[in-house]
Parts: structure tokens; sequence; C-alpha cells
């Protein structure tokens, strides 16, 4: 049975000291499996979608780690296994103001930034209805740039709808490395979600949302564009029409993922027929669920979404 | 040495994930025992009530864990152990919005459930000054809707002042089932709690707090009505006269057992001869300190009330 | 890609104060997911079948944990969501001399209990190599004696090989109806595994383990009988000959789940082509190495059990 | 109801790192109520005596923990609350050969240490069967050493029987101070525990446990005697007849407070009738168990000492 | 090489529940080294300057618990061992309102507070630029009223700046001691550091800030006087030039410790050369800072404060 | 003032799963500061010598908690902080027999294994009476085997002893080129550690220790060899002279860095003026004491290895 979503991209440990700990001086880190894109596939496997995961991994304890907390979510694990090599990884604090959520990487070599496209299962990505990746796996490696494009050319030459966010990381690389990087790719691009402060950092584009969906959307002929906001909502344009939503209220435990949790359920409930204001409300309320939920990963389900959406939440439901 | 107020109810195991995490991906739980009326009773010992609990558990390891936990915190614990069974359970997410506090219930079955009210020490009913228990009793099975009844008319019988908390539990029983069986409950009451939102689910009213605690007390021959409203306070009715008091603001950490603090509070406080009004603002003051503590159990000292009560709190008290 | 294995039976919350802590004093519950049958499955795939698990869980948040903790694990996980109900839990203190480890069960009434063959995916079953339950699985339930006969029937009647693990719990039944009731499955079973101890106790026989194993095989016309006699190693039978393995030296961390790794192991290898003898090496090693990992589950790896069945294990490997 | 017996002594706050970690380096510590005669009382209850427990603490935060802790075993604690001060604790580290188990003590001019006897609720002494202290109490301050002298005083003029164990501890006292003061108390004393180490140190009398029996009974006219001697089990003479019982096997998990099992259980049974020889058995079994359990207290049950003493014990029982 | 700055005090285990938890009820106590002039070190430290601190401790595993904890940092520590004795300690309890944040003291007859200045490194005191010490020091003993006279006048006498935080303890010592004996320490001071409701408490002067810092520098010729308001922000006023400062937006985590990084800031800007307004932005941001951070200790980087006084934060950083 | 021992080295994050946890399955990790070279300086910094370390590593968060948590035991650690780059990490699984422990290493291309020997303090080994590596700096890469020749050149030009331990991993290299490595850097170094499993594995030499000892002495001119054998405890050879040590009785919780206490504390006595026989009994001692331990770091004091030297441990000491 083939899925409605693949999706490509390096997952890591996360390791993140408990509450407000500071690294310099925790005893113990809490391990999570994170990245986009499995992040991704799981918000869109529990919005309704059958979606899927394709990835490299080395054959070692800290690799498997990575692959099983994936693999609980009940999303389809396709992950080229290596012999030895090592997995990426990244540091977590979370704190309030003023000193904020902070991420130290520690992906450089890894197993993962060093892999081809043919080495993947690409028949998966031909049988796919739509093909995921974000603007983080082509920031990995000089490689990795390369099996990027190649990745999505399978994807177009095969039929299958290409999703990409731009997802910006100023940590792995610079706006314009990523500026010529990521509109190279644009063309084989039909659904692109980006963040605002994305597009002013690397498009240098820093004008109204609106506007800017429908700049990117005529430059560069996208189906699909949708402008993400954080706490102002997000706003769609398809098939030049525009669509707006405002963000749920929420009480943010851990924020990272959420943008993930966002795009997942936006393309779950588009593939299962939604229209996009309605899919853009799922992938709000989805993004506001996370948003109290610790680790990467959105573990919700569809009728806690619905709920959101219907306003039909309680401060006690027992 | 008789009590000031003799509580009947099931107690259970609380088991909730630490944190926000979420109970599908959690690999621990933390164990608290709970139930609606033990909790009163320890919030009224610690107001100055000398209080007990009624009622029936398992002799098994996790039944005793139960009576463990109540009994650290000095109160009379009454039980009948049952040489097998089952003891009730629930399990606890927390998250603020738009997730919310939920409650799942394993308490189907459970040993408490079975009993009829001749097994319980009911000398212990008779010669306490007031009997309490909550309209989650009645809803645990068909034995307890008539054990229930039976424990109400002992107290009645022997003049025990009898106080009540409608304590509807939609996860329980249909507002239709709890309307049937709590309103013929009503005329052996003598002190009646409900959250407004109660009344508007299971009696079908959402006037304005005063008047329906005018309409209960009136409508029912209750000498003293008290209607819960959360964070917007609490309104009581005693002998026709209205007594009004506002929330004490509070950071929520933990919101189950407000309402159950609230009430052994006022019970206690009206026991040692305080009046409505005096006795409203210390069920309120330690609804809102119960708010900051962990499990469902108020962990007060009533000069931490008397604080409140005298607003001499500090941020940092050294 | 049909099954080499498929296994059937209830999985549950397995849940254990840390370290030696005891049940009535503990603040939290370490969480697994665990169940004889999914048990099994997992250690099989890890030596190399590729293994399935048929269940019914209600589809809760605590029934959810149940899967997503087996999900992990990589095997095929087919499971019947009910809308609501309870899954099975255990409780489970650890202790060496004189106390030993003590199990809890909570799992009457758990919806698993309820189910009829009908309601699994049956083909799945027709499809495989070979099918596995345990004894306790009839333990279960009235209806549960009926499904385990049905399924049974139903592998049978397609040519799926039949393996079964006694497997007997005196917590959940008589030795007389467990007898009564495992010896009319006997009949329809190809590969049937026995602890001594439990020969002793429901078969009562209390013979030297290889006459045990000639015993049944002739009795039962089992194809292949394997007796298991923990730090004592185990015997199989097999057309006729017999097979010895003494055990490992094992430091032990957690004693529940080794027959499941043993037989799992023994059963993947035996469906790999291994011979009886080799199997039983692989069996025993991998128990070995289960008893030293928290949680029911035998996270290993082949390689793993490669090295203890080589003798090449290392103290500190560096 | 009058006691079975009463027990009088200091209780404290035990702060361990977990597992064998290093106070040095911590980042938390375990807290447990523990004192040797509140430890005593509740083995005592467990084994089927109605103990309770008498002492002195501050009504803080810290005083409180310690008799939540204590109460949850269901014992009576009878507690005089000071309204300031500080309570005694004790730093813990646990650890094998050749580190072992190492304890700082933290309780000089604890409040408990300045009590007179006075200020105690002396009816209890003079109303229960048995009154017990331990040699620790007169160790703890000039005060205390006098408020012995008179607790004895006040038993014994009731003709309460007097137990009481040596209890010796060198970071307390010399053994020249102890000897000189618990010599004194032995003609208040009825029933006499003492370790042979203890023997050893404060009476510098290092013969056969048997001989040290008959010569404690005979000089200083000891009803009973009870030596133990750790793994090595116990003596008992009581009226001239000797009783001999081996240590039950035991995987120690935290020795300290198995002294204090023994005791209770020995008084627990002796008070319930059973002879000297078969409360010796019990009392060694209760010891044994408690090595097998975290913190100072038995959490046993009678049944699973039962079972030990009717070598009943099985490694997984399920 | 000599020191910028010297700091004198006690420092103490703290000892706290996790999260929310009440003493009371807690399993478990986190462990930090905590101490006002310790924690005013470390903050000079990581704010650029030479930092040292002096104290007194025993040499047991809780005393060297303390020093390690302080150690890390990476300040100085000259240590008096004193071969037995007690360390303080202080309890923590944190929660939000109307609880706050309650400290319980057990620093009576600490080691510490035995100390005469003779015992310390004078010579450090007397190399240094600076030294700093707290009102907490003098409360602690009648002996300690002794030495932090004496410590100041070899301070004074070397030509060594003085700095001082009144840091009024309420639970320590009354008002009126507490004023008798600070003011007397005066006349050796050249910066005073003073909350607003210190100098209220203790001074009995409730004027605004500006006032209360002209007065206090015209009264007792303080060179520098800087008056803190927690929320409310910063004054100083040098050589009569007042500087005031807002304070910055901070999710508050936990509040112990924030005066002692403002004033470790504070001290340090100005020892390299900052301007006392650009001295407290640096406090007023670090004060922030620490308050996102669990326990005493200001674990921050200079690059971080820069970030906050430059306005250059986010919410997320990757 | 000058060093007594100057070591140099790595040193990495440690991450582990608690107890026997596998890191396929763990939720959390603690963290330790870990490696061979600054563990050997702690442990000769608590035997009585004046120790520090010499390394590089990033300044990153989790570089920064390498430093720290090495800083708390009171060495000296003189750290070259690099702006950028990565820290090396390991992954440490234990557990008893048939798994042992494992150890997968994560510290390819760190900070540290660029280093040139021109970038550290060398003048610090230039003036200490003792500077130490172990055969892993050489192993790290091919700058770390030019900087590791350069830097004994620098310790032998200026007459600073020089002290090796051979730690043979061979997860970091081949037998062979460990062979060659090392052997050429035999000239420089005085006194020399080696694992007798390591002079199997690396000088292919299995004879009996004392041989092994006499024939390196020998071969290559070191005045001292040690030859360590784990429970079968160690042989020096120093000056023709053979000096044997039996292992003294351990429960081992954790074996890692039990050869660095040993060294460390051979090496600290040495420098002391003990004799080599002596010395050796501390340095077993030390071992012994270390393997009770969790982490690298032998978190020990002197007066506790002399407990262990003269035979004076208690199982329990209170």
């Amino acid at each position: 049975m083939s899925d409605d979503l693949v999706t490509f991209g390096e997952s890591m440990l996360r390791l993140s000291p408990p509450g407000n700990e500071r690294l310099e001086t925790t005893g113990e880190l809490a391990v999570h499996a994170a990245g986009a894109e499995s992040n991704t596939a799981i918000a869109a496997e529990r919005l309704g979608a059958k979606a899927s995961w394709l990835s490299k991994l080395p054959d070692t304890s800290p690799g498997r780690r990575i692959a099983n907390g994936i693999r609980q979510h009940d999303i389809t694990t396709d992950v080229v296994w290596a012999e030895e090599g090592r997995p990426g990884a990244y540091y977590l604090e979370h704190a309030g103001k003023p000193r904020g959520t902070n991420v130290v990487y520690d992906r450089a070599d890894s197993e993962f930034s060093t892999a081809a496209a043919e080495e993947f299962n690409l028949d998966r990505v031909r049988n796919a209805t739509a093909f995921y990746t974000t603007g983080i796996t082509p920031a990995l490696s000089e490689q990795m740039r390369e099996t990027t494009v190649n990745m999505l050319s399978v994807a177009r030459n095969a039929g299958t709808m290409v999703a990409f966010d731009v997802n910006y990381r100023r940590k792995l690389w610079e706006p314009e490395a990523a500026r010529n990087t990521i509109t190279r790719l644009f063309p084989a691009i039909d659904v692109l979600v980006i963040a605002a402060k994305d597009a002013e950092a690397v498009l240098d584009y820093d004008g109204e949302p609106t506007q800017l969906a429908h700049h990117l959307a005529s430059e560069y002929e996208f189906r699909t564009v949708v402008v993400t906001r954080g706490a102002h909502g997000a706003v769609a344009i398809h098939d030049n029409v525009v669509h707006e939503q405002e963000a749920f209220e929420t009480d943010t435990h851990d924020p990272i993922g959420s943008g993930d949790a966002f795009t997942g359920a936006f393309l779950a409930r588009r593939l299962s027929g939604d229209d996009v204001g309605r899919a853009l409300k799922y992938a709000t309320a989805t993004a506001a669920l996370k948003r109290t939920i610790p680790g990467d990963v959105a573990t919700v389900s569809k009728s806690e979404v619905d709920a959101i959406v219907a306003d039909r939440t309680e401060d006690i439901s027992r």
C-alpha cells in the first residue's frame, strides 16, 4: 500500500536538561528522537494520513534509539542502516524570557549527511501522493545539497506532489548560502511553507504576510504558499485565494516542533480532501496543542484537535 | 472521642505522568492517593476539625498504598479491608490551554463500588457532628446508589448534619441519571455545595449564582447552599442570608482537588464556629492554596491559610 | 509480505516501583508495555524472524501507551481498537531473597478478555509460517478459552505451525482448571514449551526433564517439546532426538520475560533454519541476556547473542 | 484502647543520595523518616501488635515530614509539637565492600534532645503492656539521659514491661560513657536486646553469644536477653532456657533498620503470645525481609513473614 | 595574582523538593550549594571579575558537597576546614501565588558561625581590590557580629574597597537588632546595596528609592548606594549622580539569588571599569537571567547578558 | 606554586542510561565528565598530590559542562577554550554478566583532537614534578600522535618525570597501530603502567605479570613498571625490585575509571615519598573503592583509603 506522504530528513538524539536546568550544571539529560521531517510525518499520521519517513542512521545503540523513538508513533520508518558512524544530536535548554530556548547542534559529519539519493528507497517516493523535506536537509552538507536536489527530481518526475518548509537555521548556515540553495529548489516545489521571519532572514522580504504569500506564489509558481507567524497565526494562498487563520491560545511548555506539527496536520488534512481553509485551521490547532507537549513530536489524537477546532476544550475533562 | 466530620467515599490510585508529559509516551507515573471525600476530610483536619474517612479497599499492595497515602495526613481512616479485588484508579494528564487537564477513569468494578452500608462502621456516622459524601459516590454502581441512600439515612436518623457536594462527573454517568439520583438524595441534606457548571449540567439551571443558591435553598429546604464558581469566587446562602466571596489570585499548578479543599475548609471552619462569611473566605483561600500543590490533597497548614485570609503573603518568606 | 511468526495475546501496562521500593510507599511507578506473546514476538524479530502481534486494546491513552511501547521494537502490531474499556495492568515489585519478585494482576474485565476470534485479522494467522500463544490467554476469561480454541483451529486448518508455552499463572487460575483447558488445546500444537515447574503444578508431573519431554512428546504427539528449567538450562526433544543446553551465567536484574525471550529466540532460529540444538543455545543465551535488562522485553541485538553463543563476551567493551 | 507497645525515641530526616552516589557530588537526596524506636513500633504493628510512638518534633515542615512518614504506617503517633527548633537529621551513603554504609549524624541540639519526661503523655506509658526505647536515646544529651531514666521509672512503677535495645552508636558517644549510662538503666529492664558487637564495644564482653546471654541474664536479672549476630542469627535466653535461630538468606539492599525490624517483630509476637523460640524466628525473618527494602522501615506484611517462616517463598510470585 | 573581589560568608546545603512539591510529603530533595556571598562571587566571575570566596566548613561529606558545588563555577574557594561540626542548611519550597517561596533555615550552630576573623586568609582580603559581605553574616551569631566587624576593619585598613548588601532576613533576627548591628558597620563601607523593602524593614525608611539613596549616601557618606526594587528595577547614586534602571522582563523560575546575581554583576562591571549606569544595566540583566535558573547561582555567560543588554534575545535560538 | 602532577588528555561527556537500562529505550541519560587523564589527576589530588589537567574544549555549554564537572574536585584545570567545535562524548551501558559494560564512542573530530602542543601551557609541564598521559591520547588523531610526542619531549627536556598508562582501546585503533605508536613513545617514559590484557593485545606478550614487568623494564629501560590485573591485583618492578599486591574485595557498581584511580593514587603516594610497595597498596585500595562509585571519578578521601589499607572498614559506620 503506498503512502499518502513520504518525508525525508535527518532525525537526531535530542538531549535536554530537565525543567529550566542549565547544560553546564545538569546531572541528567532527557532523551527524545527528533527531526523536522519525522516530526511532520508523525503529525500527519495522527491527523489521518498514511505517512512514512526515509532516513539513514548508524546501526549503533544511539542510532537505534532514534528509530525506536519515531517508530512508536505508528508511522512507517524506512531507514538505511550504516554499519558505523554517528547519528546527529542536539542539546536543548528551555527557559522563558529573557533566556528563551537555546539549541546547540552536534550534527556535523553525521551518517545521514553523507548519504546519496540512490541509497534510499526511491520507489516509496515515486509511489506516494506527496513528498516532503525541509530547508534543513540541504543545510547539512555539500552531499546533502546534491541529494536534496535529486530526491526532489525523483518526486517531480514521478508526479508526486512536493511540499517543502524553508525552516531556516542560522546555526547551520548563512542566509546567503541558504537563499542560493533553497531558491534553486523552488521550481520543483508545489506547496511551500515558510515562516515570516525566515522570509525576512533568507529571502530578505519583510512585507506583510499576505503580500509575501502572493509574491512567492507568483514569482515561483507554487500552487500553495503557507506563511506562518507563530502567535500571530498563519496565512495561505492557494489557486490565488487567500485564507487567514488566527492562532489558538496556548500555554507553551515546549515550542520546538510546533512548526512541524503545523505542516504535518496541514498536509494530512489536505491529502484527505479538506479545503485549504479547514486544513489551515487544523494545522494551527495542532501547533497550539504541540506547544503543550514535551519533546519535538506532536503526540496528539485527531479527536483532541477536533475539539480545539470546534471550540469544545475544557480546563478539566473528567 | 467522636469526630467533627465523617466522610464516606472511594479513594483511588492517581497515576499521572511527570510535568506535561503524555500518557502515550511516558516512562513513569507519579502516584498519589486521591478521592473527593478523603481530600475533603484532610482539608477539614488541617483547618481545625477532627475528621475521619470511611471506605473499603482490597488488602493488596495497591490498596494499602491508597490508605497509607491518606493516613500520613493525620485523619482517622476507618477502612473495610477486602481479601481481594481491585482498587479504583485514574490516569491524569496535566497541561495548560488548549489541552487542559484530562482524566481517564479506571474504577469500574472496584472493591468499594460493591459495598453495602452495613459493612461500614455506622456508629462513627451516628456519633459525628457532620457526615459528608459527594455525587461521585452514587455514580459508581447500582449498589453504591443504594448504599449512599442508606448512609444518608443513618446520618439523618442520628441527627448528624449532612453535607453533600454534587461533584458531577460526566465520564461516570449521564446528566439525567445524575439528576434523578441526586435530587432524590436532597431531602436528607443540610448543606449543599454545588459548582455553578454542575448546576447547569445536571439541574439544567444556568442562572446567576445568587439566584441559583436561593432557588435551591427554597426548593429543597437546604439550610446552607454554597455555589462555587472557580476563578469567580463563591456564593453562599445560609438562613436566607447571602455571602459572597471573590477568589484569591493563584498560580495554578494542579487544579484537581481544589473543590474538595474548599469544602473541607468550609466545613471545618463552620464546625469550629465561624460564621458562613468567614468560613467562605477560608474555603476560598484554601482552594487557592491547593491549586499550587501537586496531587489531589491540600497539604496546607491553618497558619498558611490565615496569612492569605489576612492578606499577609510574601513572594519570598525568609 | 507474510509473517514468519504471528503471536496472539494480551499486553498490559506494567507498573513497578523503582529499584527495590515497595508499592505501599512508592511515589512513582516505572511504566512498561508487557505481555508474554508480544515479548516473544519482539525477541523473535530481534533474533531474525519477521514477527507480528495480534491483540485488542481500548483506544484510550493507557491503551495506546501499550501499543506504542511494543511498536518501537519494530514488530508489526495488528491491534483491534475498542472505543472504550480498560487495558490489563499489573503491578510488580522486585527484590532478591527472601522477598523475590511479586506480581499483582489487575487484568480482570480487560477489553482483550472479551474478544472473539473473528474480531482479529485471521488472514495474518493463515498466511504466517508459525502461530504462537501461551497458556495465559485461555486463563483470562471464559470468552478467551473459546477464542483460543478458535485461533488454534484457524492456524491448524491453514497449515500454520502452532507453538505454545504453557506459562502457568497460579494467580489467574487453579491448576485443575488450567490442566483441563490446556490439555484440550494440545492436539492443535506442534511445538510445546513448558517450564519444569509448570509441568509439576499443572500436569502433576515431577519427573526428570528429559523424561518429561519424552512423555509429553509421545503422549500428545508434539513434534517438538522444550522443557525449561531456569538456572538449570533447558532440554528439547525433536523427532525423538534429545538436545540439552546448560544456562549461561547471568547477573539477574529483572527475571520477568526471560522465558518469553527464550521462546522468541528459539522460534526465530528454528524458523530461519537452525537445528534444534543451535536454536536451544540461542534461546538460552537470549534468556540470559534478558535477565540483565529492565522491563519484560528482550531489547537485544542478534550480534550480542552471537557473542554469548560464541563465548566472546567482555566485562568492559571499549 | 491501650497500646500493646509504646516506644519512645527520636526520629529524624534520613537523607541519602540515590543508589551508590556519593554525598560530595549528589544532586538529590532521597528522604525517609527514620528512628530506631519508630522503626520498631512499625515492625511491631505490622507483625500484629497495637503500637505507638512518643516523641517531640518542631512544628515546621521538616518536622511534620517526619511525623507524616511514620504515620502512614498505621501506628499511633503521639508527638509533642514545639513551636520552633530543628529536627534531627542524618546523611547516609550506601555501598558494598570495601566502602560499606556510612552515616553522618546531624542531630545535635535537636528539639527532641531537649525534652523532659513530663512533656510526654505518660499515661500512655502507664497503660501499655510494654514500653520500649534504645541506647540511642540517652546518648543524645544530658537532658535525655535524665529523661530516659525517668521514662523507665514511669513504666516500671506502672507495671509496664520494659524492653530495651543497647544500640550502641560510636559516632554519638564513647564506649565508656555508654557503659556507665546504660548499665545504670539495666535494673529497670525486663527484656534486653543487644548486638554481639555492642556487647564487645560497650560491655567489653567478647565471649560466645549463649554465654553472653547467660552472663547478662544472671548478672542483671533480665527476664529475657536476646543477642543478635547479623548474618549469624540470634540467640535468646528466657527463664533460663536458650533458643537459637539461624539467619535467613537475604540479598541486602539496605541494612539500616534491620535490627529494629527484628526487635519489633520479636516483641509483637511475644505480646501476642508466641513463645520465645517462635518469636525469635519471626524476628529473624522480619529482619531478613527488611534488608531487601529501601529506608529504615520494615514495610512488610505479616503474611510475607509467615511465608518465610514456613519456607514458602518464591523467586517470582505470579 | 590578587583577586578583584573577595567575598566572605556562609554557604549552605540548599534542600528543595522538586517542582511545587511540599516538604511535608516529598520523597526527594534537590541539593544545591548556596550562600549570598558565594553566589555573588560566582556572578562576578562570570561577568568578568577574578573572584574568590572565604568561608569555613566542616570536613565532612555534607561540608565538602558545598565546596564542590561552588568550585565548579571557577571561582577561587579559600575554605577553612574544621575537623567536625555541621554546615548550615536551608529547606526551600517554591510556588506561585498565594503560596510564594518559603525558606526554613537550619543554620544555627553551624561551623561557620563560630569562626573568628583570624582563622581566615586575611592577606587575600588585604590584597584584593574589593571585599564583600552581606547583612546575613553578622546575623548568624554573636561571634559572627564580631568577626564581621573585624573583617571589615582588615579590608578598610588595607585600602580594599568595601561593598555590602544589607540582605535583611527576618527569620534570622529582629529588625531592631539588625539596625543596631548593621548601621555600626556602615562607616567601613564604600558601596552599599539595599533592597527598598529592607530599608523599610530595618531602617524604617519607606520613601521613594531615589530619596532613599540620597539619604543614605549623605547620612553615612557611602561613595555608592544602590537601591533595588525587584520587578521595579534599581536606582544608584554615585558621586551624587543618580542612575535609574528598569527591570528586564523575566519568566521567574527561581527568584532566590537574583539579588546576589545583581550585586555580583554590578561589582564585576564596576571593577572592570564600566560606569555606574552601565554596571547597573548589566546587574539588572543578570538578575533577570538568574530568575530563569534553578538554584541560587547565576549560571550565566557574559555573552548571554550582553545579548539582553543589547536587546538581542530570541524566543528560540537555533 | 608548581604542580606535583600535570596530566594531559581529552575529557568527554559521559552519557549513560540509569541502572541497567538500554540506550535503545532510555528516556534519560546520566551526565558525567570523564577522561582517563582528568580521572587520574583527581585521584592523585585526593590522595595527597597537587594535580592539574591540561586540555582543550569548545566554549559551548556542553564543553563547559565537562570543565565544571572536573573542577568541582579541586584540581587545577588549565583548559584552552576554542570558540566553536564539539567536545568528545561517549555512551555507556552498564550490566552484569553476560552483557557487561559497553562503551560507544562519539569522539571523532573533537576539538581536543585537533590541538597542537604549543597551544597548551607548556610551562606548567616544565615546572611540574611529573607529567602524565595515556595511550588514548595518541589514538585520537594523527595530530594527537604528533602532539603527544611533543608533549613528552617538553617534559623530558625539562627533567619532568614522565608517567604513562598504555590504556589500549580497541574501539579507537587496531593493535598494530597502537603498538607502533606507543612503543615509539617508550623511550621518553619513566613510569609505565600497563594492564596485563593490554600487554597481550598490543605488545603480544601474554606471559606471567612479573616476567612481563621485568621484560618491559629491561627492554625499554623504564625506571618503574606497574602491571595491573584487575581482580588479581597488581605487580610493580622498580629499580629491579618486585612488589606484588593482591586486589581488595569490592562490590563493583561501576568499573570504569578504576584503572585511573589506581594510577592516580600510585603516583600521588610515590610523589609524596611512599615506597613502591606502599604506593601499590594505596593504588589497589583506591581502585577497589572507585568500583563502588558511579561515574568515572574516584570521589574518595584519603582517610577512606587509609581505612582500607589498614583493614579498618565496617559494613555500617555509625
